[in-house]
């Protein structure tokens, strides 16, 4: 009997209509014979709740602590869809992440999944009954509840499908499935059928939240099959596969963005070409991201400045850290950029064409917008710009890839 | 080092405000030289709230699941407080009922508790750490969720204090002890500084909600001292204690009320003497609680008329049971009453005085209250009355028997 993964995200489940709607679209996959597991998040705001009341009791809480609070929110919609389910006449039964268990780190707030007790779920499996297993959350190598970070049912739900061999793991969310562009920005961007491992990890790196980057890089080791679909209506979602599954390449598939950048330009660090090691390794320590570095030796090649992007809501630390380190790093002045934004153009087909990049180049060049900083990896160039031109950077470089929906 | 349980109900927690106020009373308890160990609640209406999601998801639930719902909010209020100790200074830690463990019966939604681990509390105690106890639930035989019922964190506590072999036990709640009768309806009536396990047991199964009666019957077999007390004050509470640590008995201790009874007269049932199994063996088989029972034979000893009380959500239930039965039963009519009320006189002195008995009846008579049941217990007497002279009994009866506060 083939195996299926459904994971239901927090909108999916927020309130009692819905709960109910995800149980008859659970009981209509295993009428069609499927073997099902199921992963749900807490039900929309929940978790938000629960995160502003620790904090409100301690601002700098015990994180064990704070699992073991924010953990209950998927135990209350696990056991709610399990009830659904049953009142549906379907066999099923709530799982939380210690009594699998599904062992992680100690990494409170942020674990990672290490191992997961499989038994007595492929016997249920194998019985028919539908296990609904509490996303986010595991038991820690203390015997304590541990949580796996923002989006981690994500990671649950592609945990899951390949210990169990699940034939594919179904995200279902309140998006339709992965686009060409944000819909919101370029009307015209297209619902991408199918999308790669890796051009799904850069989308979830570059701002396209529809999954947590941590969950499509198991997916892709594991070689899980993930659909991303929308649990509002029934069309086909997008499908995450390995490389091979896609027969014609797009050399771009989308474009990404991201608003949540600050950029900081350190100038006058000397020793140029020990520059970035300078000002890296205070941040570094600080344990502050990183993320687009430019670096610009100065004429003589005795000073340099860096220009380098940080998570906009880690800006305040960073200049204080720099500002700390100020007499290390030994640096003339700084500047800081708050209103930037990053765009992306992503494609597995870029390896191997050339003037990808030139072409992006030209498109924001032609509108007249500025680029702070680049970066690029395998499948993928960003650009730092004026958070202003954001839209209208997606829109140009949507239309200068062909991605429009007429163009196809 | 003296060790104490301290156990915080859900007005106690209610909010951020409060958590903090508890976590200075257990900090202040603490700089004592106390070894203490905490038990809370739910924060006020979670629990509630919990149970009416369970009801909307599906009216006839899976009682392992509303479990897993139900136990989830002392599983916040434990963690939340251990967060709140922490800020303080104190070495404290939140422990989930399957963590410690607190094993039970599996009987979901009212599990009793079997076995208490106390190993790991031990060690934490001993270097002067605070377990924070998710009061109410426990786990089950097979590896779930249970809870123990209504009330049931006092058990929790109670049941900890014995197994920890406590010095004391005290419950903080939103009244500063256990009174001679309710302070809403008799103004005059007294804070008791003592009271015995026995009377606790009948006040409790008699209307006056301090205290689960199961958590009494808990301390007095386990002879733990309980001490009822306000978290919004200093004052000493009500101790509840051994007989033999009360030395000047009160013949009456206190007056007791309760609104949540319906009567029910089933009339002409045939083999009079044989009536009361007739008519109470249907319920007993539809877990119906029956309470005070009254039997009247017919002249003739032919047939009998037998009225007796049930808590009154459970009218509806038993009148359709009944009606069920009627030809088994046999009897020719049935009548019932939604507005009556059980009023209790307590007081183990009544075991070694007479005309205890006669004086309420008097003083009822008095009024011109009608008696419709009686039921009396060793510490007890309990007569039904009509609904609406409820606070004109309690209040003639704690003149009566001399209880009010001029009186003493």
């Amino acid at each position: 009997m083939a195996r299926l993964v459904m994971k239901f995200g927090g909108t999916s489940v927020a309130d009692v209509a819905r709960i109910h709607a995800v149980a008859e679209r659970v009981a209509a996959t295993v009428a069609q014979g499927q073997a099902v597991a199921v992963v749900v998040s807490a039900m929309a705001r929940v978790t938000n709740e629960l995160v502003a009341l620790t904090r409100s009791v301690a601002p700098l809480h015990d994180a064990r602590e704070y699992d073991a609070v924010a953990a209950t929110g998927e135990q209350v919609s696990a056991a709610l869809l399990a009830m659904a389910l049953q009142s549906l006449g379907i066999s099923a039964r709530s799982w939380l992440g210690w009594q699998i268990p599904i062992r992680t780190s100690g990494a409170h707030g942020s674990a990672r999944i290490q191992r997961i007790d499989t038994r007595e779920l492929e016997t249920r499996l194998a019985r028919g009954e539908v296990p609904v297993v509490a996303g986010f959350q595991g038991l820690g190598p203390r015997g304590r509840i541990t949580t796996l970070g923002r989006g981690g049912s994500d990671t649950t739900a592609v945990a899951l499908a390949a210990v169990l061999g699940a034939e594919r793991c179904d995200i279902y969310t309140d998006v339709d499935g992965v686009y060409t562009a944000d819909p919101r920005i370029v009307p015209g961007a297209r619902k991408l059928d199918k999308v790669t491992f890796e051009e799904m990890m850069e989308l979830a790196s570059s701002g396209a939240k529809v999954l947590q980057i941590r969950s499509v890089e198991l997916a892709m080791n594991y070689r899980v099959r993930v659909q991303v679909l929308s649990s509002f209506g029934d069309a086909p979602g997008t499908l995450i596969v390995d490389e091979g599954e896609i027969v014609e390449k797009q050399v771009v598939s989308g474009i990404a963005s991201s608003r949540e950048e600050a950029r900081i330009t350190v100038l006058g660090v000397p020793e140029g070409v020990r520059a970035a090691a300078r000002v890296f390794g205070p941040l570094a320590d600080a344990n502050i991201n990183v993320d687009m570095i430019a670096l610009t030796l100065g004429p003589d090649g005795r000073s340099a400045s860096v220009t380098f992007t940080v998570p906009r809501n880690e800006l305040a630390l960073t200049l204080h850290t720099l500002e700390g380190a100020r007499r290390a790093i030994g640096f003339e002045a700084m500047e800081h950029d708050a209103s930037v934004a990053k765009i992306s153009v992503i494609g597995v087909g870029m390896r191997s064409h050339a003037g990808v990049a030139s072409r992006m180049f030209k498109a924001l060049a032609q509108k007249g917008i500025a680029v702070a900083a680049v970066s690029t990896s395998e499948v993928k160039i960003s650009a730092l710009i004026p958070e202003a031109y954001l839209e209208l950077a997606v829109r140009s470089l949507h239309t200068a890839y062909g991605l429009d929906a007429a163009a196809t």
